[in-house]
């Protein structure tokens, strides 16, 4: 089916979403997640299709890795999905409640977004956690996921199609895009009519491609030049412990530590001790002039190494005259994501956290902490890098918006 | 100066104005304020020219209305500036505060978007509510009005930029692009770089013309196909006295009634009622076949007036047979802005509430009280018609974002 006529008839299906009631939708959320695991080997079947076509096409293994299902996988997936089922409904909390001058009684009250577009790589755990969140906010969603990874997906989303099916719900409040072309999936990014928003996840080229090409409200999610600013009065035990975390548990993922900042007055009893450690641990680091005088063995970081999301083993490192600087580097080169000041001096974290226009600041901890999980929000469909709508973390309630109902004994103005 | 260039400096002169106290920013806009008034001779001159040229150029009367300044409308600005004062500050407000599992103490607060551009046409007036608003929010502004408004538009920016000036606050916090060419206004509508939001403020063709070519998260603003239903069980005299006044209080607002459903048991009674009572106040009215049948005088309805927007004395009737149906037509003609359903039958109010996608929805009261003083926000900027980030009547705290703060012991992941 044409791409754009998915998107019209998730719109339909989205008038009936929208008013489901929290059983009705956890019902099919718990009956997804059984589902899944009951279908085990016929999704992991399909995924074995996309595997072997990915072989053969030469995929890295470290991208077959991300495509691969297995029963551990699928029951994860599984796991989650019923987590969200747990979860509050976002759906008709009341905001705010009042009466006007004019007497009316006033309630902003949460409400569905409508249609969610949503254009991912190839992991196909991905079409579950959106599926799920989409609907459980009472959204319809389009799922468009890459062609590597489409009989995975079609595996996946025809299990939640058969759950809405069982529960009386139409199918199409979940639609996977069928392999578009290029052109349809330009006019779908188009297609105010019917999506109204699109979130793309996956790498800087896709989030780039999707924001430069939509003419439908999108939010930019993802990239992220993440920083570490160690100040003069730092207890550096802990400066150590948090920098190794943020660079080293998980360097592929956005949270990661990208560029390390040192205060000039730390710096030659600090940076020795954290070069030594990250070089054990195989860590790449380019450094300015002052971090190279106190350590010659790191590489001569250039102008653009500041602004690099390397997600690996890889950072930055850099001597600072102040807070201030140490900020002002931050605005310059970051990507308003997460960073980090270690300090003792309370003054000193209110400038940072004043100056720094980040979604997420953190003092004396790392920036891996940068997650829906990790911020109670169960699931989450991406880290929001800009400011409109929602910011970093985005969960259930990033997906809502809200209407205002207002109840009269025949008010006129 | 080119308007790239405008943008950029108010990109610097955003870290400036986001952490200003609220005294600073109250201070700034009573100045402004006051020196509207103390300097209405200037403003008055300057509006002068504009005018001049605009009768010469052959602007219509209604037009020239829009444009034109004087000391009652400059005293009106100055009023408008000094409420916004003393409203609450919309930054620094903690939106939630709690431990996360890991440890870490999470705080969620208000902040500054950064720069928001708007782009209006010639109402001058917009350009001290623009600057007055984002100012109080802690966004700086790059202002865009039409060519005709330019001396007046820059008038008031002066006496703005003045009031910041003589607060030691930098005068980039404010901009007004200096007629740019439609090259520079199309580069500007992409510079995701130094803006942060657009905003347009204006007529349909503005609007759209602004989502079309906007590469910066923007927000939909203000067409308006408002609907009133009027219930078998309505209660005739309030539908009455709420159906005049959303027609005809103020037909050019964008919160005024385009088209009136009648439920088929009313029909009868209350169609040749109402069509009389308008028609005595000069309102043009096209009807379905069955009012038509009821009231002969009446204009025939085509398929196209149903999603017009008249902004005049002219209107749609349409007997429907159930409140089910009227929503159903209010959701394939509607533009999701404000709708009214008059009725005594609480099951219908819930019905028509649940099954229609607009951002205000009433119950026995008129579509016309969708505006932000109306709704207590102090002045707006506009009434969004779409989902994401803000819906129906923006004011202070929908020109805000939010961002993380997290205080930790030393946490790691």
């Amino acid at each position: 089916m044409n791409l754009i006529e998915q998107a019209r008839l998730a719109k339909k299906a989205s008038a009936q979403v929208r008013i489901l009631t929290s059983e009705q939708k956890n019902k099919v959320l718990r009956d997804f997640a059984d589902g899944l695991v009951s279908q085990a080997s016929y999704v992991i079947s399909e995924n074995d299709k996309d595997m072997e076509a990915a072989r053969a096409a030469g995929m890295s293994t470290a991208m077959l890795d991300r495509l691969m299902l297995n029963e551990k996988r699928i029951s994860d997936m599984a796991d989650g999905i019923r987590m969200l089922a747990d979860l509050e409904d976002p759906i008709g909390k009341v905001l705010e409640e009042r009466t006007l001058k004019s007497g009316l009684q006033l309630k902003k009250v949460t409400c569905p977004i409508g249609v969610i577009g949503i254009i991912f790589e190839s992991r196909p755990n991905v079409t579950a956690d959106c599926a799920a969140l989409c609907f459980k906010s009472g959204n319809a969603c389009v799922l468009k996921g890459g062609k590597e990874s489409y009989l995975s997906c079609l595996a996946v989303t025809s299990v939640m199609k058969e759950a809405l099916k069982n529960n009386g719900i139409t199918e199409d409040a979940v639609m996977l895009a069928e392999r578009p072309s290029h052109e349809e999936t330009q006019r779908f990014m188009e297609c105010r009519e019917y999506v109204d928003l699109l979130i793309p996840r996956g790498g800087k080229k896709l989030i780039q491609a999707v924001l430069k090409n939509a003419k439908i409200p999108a939010i930019e999610t993802g990239a992220g030049v993440c920083h570490v600013f160690v100040d003069e009065s730092a207890d550096l035990d802990m400066a150590e412990k948090i920098i190794v975390n943020a660079k080293c548990s998980r360097p592929s993922v956005c949270n990661a530590m990208e560029t390390l900042l040192v205060h000039a007055s730390a710096a030659d009893t600090f940076i020795p001790r954290i070069v030594k450690t990250l070089q054990e641990k195989d860590v790449v680091i380019y450094g300015d002039e002052k971090a190279r005088a106190l350590c010659p063995s790191l590489k001569e970081a250039e102008e653009a190494s500041w602004s690099t999301e390397y997600d690996d083993l890889i950072m930055n490192l850099k001597v600072v005259g102040s807070v201030q600087e140490a900020a002002a580097h931050i605005e310059q080169y970051g990507t308003h994501h997460s960073e980090s000041i270690i300090t003792e001096n309370d003054e000193n974290v209110l400038i940072f956290m004043n100056s720094i226009d980040s979604a997420c600041l953190y003092h004396n901890a790392s920036t891996r902490f940068t997650d829906g999980f990790e911020f109670g929000l169960g699931a989450e469909i991406g880290i929001s890098t800009q400011k409109l709508h929602a910011r970093g973390p985005m969960g259930l309630q990033e997906l809502t918006s809200y209407c205002y109902r207002l109840e009269g004994k025949g008010e006129i103005r």
